[in-house]
C-alpha cells in the first residue's frame, strides 16, 4: 500500500449517480479495492460484509437507472460506528462485554440509512463504549498516529476512501476531532438532530452524526436519516433541504479560541491564520473576544467545558456502568473503571450543578447568535499525535459539544503536511445554515 | 382461590423492616403464597424466579438485622414490567418479535432497584411494546375485567398482594389507569424523573414509574432508583426525601374534568363527589373551570390530548416499527400495524406542529400552578370494563401524560364496589409535593 492517501478532490459521489457519471456499484468496488490496499494497516473495521453490500449496490444502481432512487444518498457506500445496532451484524461497542452481541433490529439511524437506499458495507471501530479507550485503529495519513476517536474507524475509512460516509457520534469531540485528523468532512448535528434509538449513544449532550468524503454527502446522509426516523424523541430533528444548501457568504464569523489556544502548534496556527486572512480578504469580518463581549462571555463560560462535560457524562454513565461492573468488571478498561469511580463520587446535586453551568453557557451562546453568522475554530491543537494510546486532545471541540451546537469539520487546514480541520459551528437548530457557511468557506479556501 | 382480593389495609411493609415487625423473607413468602392462589387465574407474570428472590430476601433480612440496610426499600418484593431489561431474565416486550430475548445487562431502573436491595421476583405482563394490544392478564377484583394497561401485570399483581411493588411506564395512561382499576397506588413521575435506559420506554412524554401497595412504598421505590441511577440524561431526576414526605393539607385543588367528564358513570361520579365533599369539609377549596380561568385554559388545551399524544407517539415510533416491519411484519399485532400506517402518513412538519400544541398545553399548565396546590381527577370513567380485548379508556389520564406532570393514583374511590383511582397531579418537578398532598387526601378519605 502507499503509505499516505492521495489528497483527493473531494466531490460528492452520490451527486453523480443521477447523471450516470458514477454508479453505486463502481463506487462500492472502489471502496473494496481501497480496503484491500489499506485496511490491514489501518484497522478501521470490525466487520465487512461485501456480499450483502454488493446486492444492495446493484439494487440501488437499478433504481438510479430507472429514475426511481429512494433518496439523494441511494447507493452511497457507508459504514456504521460499532456502537450503533445493526440487525444483521454483530455490534461490539468496543468492549469485550459485548463480544458476539447480535442485535435483533437496526438502530434508528441504520433504519433511516437503509430506507434511503444506502449500502451498509460494515461496522467501523469505536473506542470502548464511544469513550476514551482506543481500539487500535491507525491514521491513514501516518500509521504511527491516532485517527482520533471515538468515531475512529468511520473517520479513518472515509479519510482514505474505504467508505464514502460513516456514522459517528459525539459527546466530547468524537466526530469533529477524528474527521479533522483524517482529512474527512465531519458533521455533528444540533443536540437531538438525529434519532439515537438503538445505539449506546444515550448521554444528554451526545448526538449521532456523519463523516463523509464531501460536504454534500455529509449533509445529505444526515438529512436523509432525519427525514425518515426523525430526531431524538421530543426534538424536531434535522430539517432543511435534502441536498447541500447553497453556499452563503457570512458577514461576520466569531473566532472561538477556546482554552486550547495556548496549545495550538505554531504550524497549525499559521495554517489557521492564513485561512482567516483569505476569509477577511473575501469580505468577512472575523470577530475575536477582544472586540466582541458576547464572544468573550462564551469563551469564559466554556473555559472549563471539558471538566463540566466529564462530570455530566460520569453521572449519566451510572447506568450502565453499574450493570457492567456487576456482570464483568474485569472486562472494563482502566478508563471505564475511572469513570465509574468518578460517577460514584458524585451526587444528584453535583450533577444538577453541572447542568446549570452548561445551561448558563448555552444562554451565553444564544446571546452570541445575534453577533455572528457562525463560529470558527480548529478541531485540534495540531495534527494527530503520534501513538495509539490516546485519541488526541478534545479541547477545541468540547465547547461545541457542551453548547449543543451544530458543527462541521472542514479539511481545509494542515499542520506540517498532515490534515487538520477547520471547525465551523452554528447555533442550535441552525444546521442547514452551518453547511451554507461551510460551503462558502470551502469555496474560498479550496480543498 | 377467593374470587376477589380482600381490600387490605394498605400499609408500607418496608417501613416495618427496621423494627423487625416484618421481614423481607416473610413478605416474599406471603407474595409467593398469593401467587400460588391467584396467578393461574390472573396471569400477571411472564416469569417468576422464586429461588433467586429467596436468596436476595435472606440477604436483605440479614442487613436489616445488622442495621445495615441498603435503602428504605431493601428487601421489598418487586416485579419488573416486561419491557424493561433484566440481565438475568428474558425480556419479552409483549411481542413474539422478542421471544427468548435475553438482555446482557440490567436496565437503569432495575440496576437502581438491585443496588437498593429490592428483591426482584419476576417480570410482569405488558401489552405489546407497552402500547395498546393486551396480553391476557385479568383484573384480580373481577376476572372478567381488564386490569388496564399497559402496565397490566404490575398493577394486577400489586392489587392482589402478589407483589409489594412493580415497575411500570406511562406515555398515555399506563400506570395510573391500571393502578386505579386494580386498587393499587400508582406513581407516574415528572417527565425525566427516572432513568429509562435499557428499556423500550423511549417516547418523549413517557416515564418509568412505580405501582405499590402503599403510598409510602410507591414513593420510596421510585426515589431509591433515582438516587442511584438518576433521571433521564439531562434531567435532575426525582429529588426530595428518601421516604414518604409528610402529609400536607392543600389550600386549593383544581378539579380537572377532562374530555372524559361526560363518560363518567353515575356511580363513579357519586363516589368522586362524595370524596370532594369530604375534602371541602376538611377546609380545601375545590376549583372548577367555571371559577378558575387558568383551569379552563388547561381543559381547553388538553381537550384533544389523546389525539395529540397518539400522533406524537406514532411519529416517534417510526423507529423501531420500521425495523420490526423489515424483520417480521407478521409478528406485529393489528394495533402495531395501524400505528405504523399512522406514522408513515406523518411528516416531520406534522410532528413539529403536534409538539407545539403540547408545548402550548404545558405553558397553560404552568400558569395554573399559581392557582392550585394540585390537580385532582379520576383515573378512568368508571370501574375496569368487562372483557380483555381493550385496556380501558385513557381519557382521564392522558392529559397528565401530555403535560409531563407528576401524578399519583390513590385507591380511595369505587364504582359499584370495584376499585377506581383518584388521580392527584402536581406540577413538573413537584413530585414530592404531590405525595404530600396525596398523603393528606388519603388520611381524610380513608383507604
Amino acid at each position: 500500500m502507499s503509505p499516505t492517501p492521495q489528497r483527493r478532490p473531494y466531490v460528492s459521489r452520490t451527486a453523480s449517480f443521477a447523471s450516470g457519471a458514477d454508479s453505486p456499484v463502481r463506487v462500492l468496488e472502489e471502496c473494496l479495492a481501497e480496503i484491500d490496499r489499506r485496511e490491514a494497516a489501518v484497522g478501521a473495521f470490525t466487520l465487512i460484509d461485501a456480499a450483502t453490500a454488493r446486492t444492495a449496490a446493484e439494487a440501488a444502481a437499478k433504481r438510479w437507472q430507472t429514475g426511481t432512487p429512494l433518496s439523494a444518498i441511494d447507493g452511497m457506500t457507508v459504514g456504521v460506528k460499532d456502537m450503533i445496532d445493526t440487525g444483521d451484524m454483530i455490534t461490539g461497542m468496543g468492549s469485550p462485554l459485548y463480544d458476539g452481541y447480535r442485535p435483533r433490529f437496526d438502530s434508528a439511524s441504520v433504519q433511516g440509512l437503509r430506507e434511503a437506499g444506502a449500502v451498509v458495507l460494515g461496522k467501523t471501530v469505536t473506542t470502548e463504549f464511544a469513550s476514551s479507550q482506543p481500539r487500535g485503529t491507525r491514521n491513514p495519513w501516518d500509521l504511527t498516529r491516532t485517527p482520533g476517536g471515538s468515531s475512529s474507524g468511520s473517520a479513518a475509512a472515509v479519510g482514505c476512501g474505504m467508505l464514502c460516509g460513516g456514522l459517528g457520534t459525539q459527546v466530547v469531540g468524537s466526530i469533529l476531532r477524528p474527521s479533522g485528523y483524517c482529512g474527512a468532512y465531519g458533521f455533528k448535528p444540533s443536540v437531538g438532530g438525529i434519532n439515537r434509538g438503538g445505539s449506546l449513544d444515550f448521554l444528554s449532550q451526545s448526538v449521532t452524526g456523519t463523516i463523509a468524503a464531501s460536504l454534500a454527502d455529509a449533509w445529505a446522509m444526515a438529512r436523509a436519516v432525519a427525514e425518515r426516523v426523525g430526531g431524538d424523541p421530543g426534538y424536531p430533528g434535522l430539517t432543511g433541504p435534502l441536498t447541500l444548501p447553497p453556499a452563503q457568504r457570512p458577514a461576520r464569523l466569531a473566532l472561538l479560541r477556546t482554552a486550547g489556544w495556548p496549545l495550538l502548534t505554531s504550524t497549525a496556527r499559521a495554517s489557521l491564520e492564513a485561512g482567516l486572512e483569505r476569509l477577511r480578504a473575501a469580505g468577512v469580518t472575523v470577530l475575536t473576544s477582544e472586540d466582541c463581549p458576547e464572544l468573550a462571555a462564551v469563551e469564559a463560560a466554556t473555559a472549563e467545558a471539558r471538566e463540566i462535560t466529564l462530570d455530566i457524562n460520569a453521572w449519566e454513565w451510572r447506568w450502565p456502568l453499574g450493570s457492567y461492573m456487576a456482570r464483568d468488571a474485569a472486562g472494563l478498561s482502566p478508563s471505564a473503571l475511572e469513570r465509574h469511580a468518578r460517577s460514584n463520587a458524585m451526587t444528584q446535586a453535583d450533577y444538577v450543578a453541572m447542568l446549570a453551568r452548561r445551561q448558563a453557557a448555552r444562554a451565553a451562546y444564544t446571546a452570541l447568535a445575534g453577533q455572528a453568522d457562525a463560529v470558527i475554530s480548529v478541531t485540534a491543537p495540531g495534527a494527530a499525535p503520534v501513538g495509539l494510546e490516546t485519541t488526541g486532545n478534545p479541547i477545541f471541540v468540547v465547547p461545541g459539544s457542551m453548547l449543543g451546537a451544530p458543527g462541521v469539520s472542514l479539511p481545509v487546514l494542515d499542520d506540517g503536511g498532515l490534515p487538520l480541520g477547520m471547525q465551523v459551528l452554528g447555533f442550535p437548530q441552525g444546521d442547514a445554515g452551518v453547511f451554507a457557511v461551510a460551503g462558502w468557506i470551502e469555496d474560498v479556501l479550496g480543498r
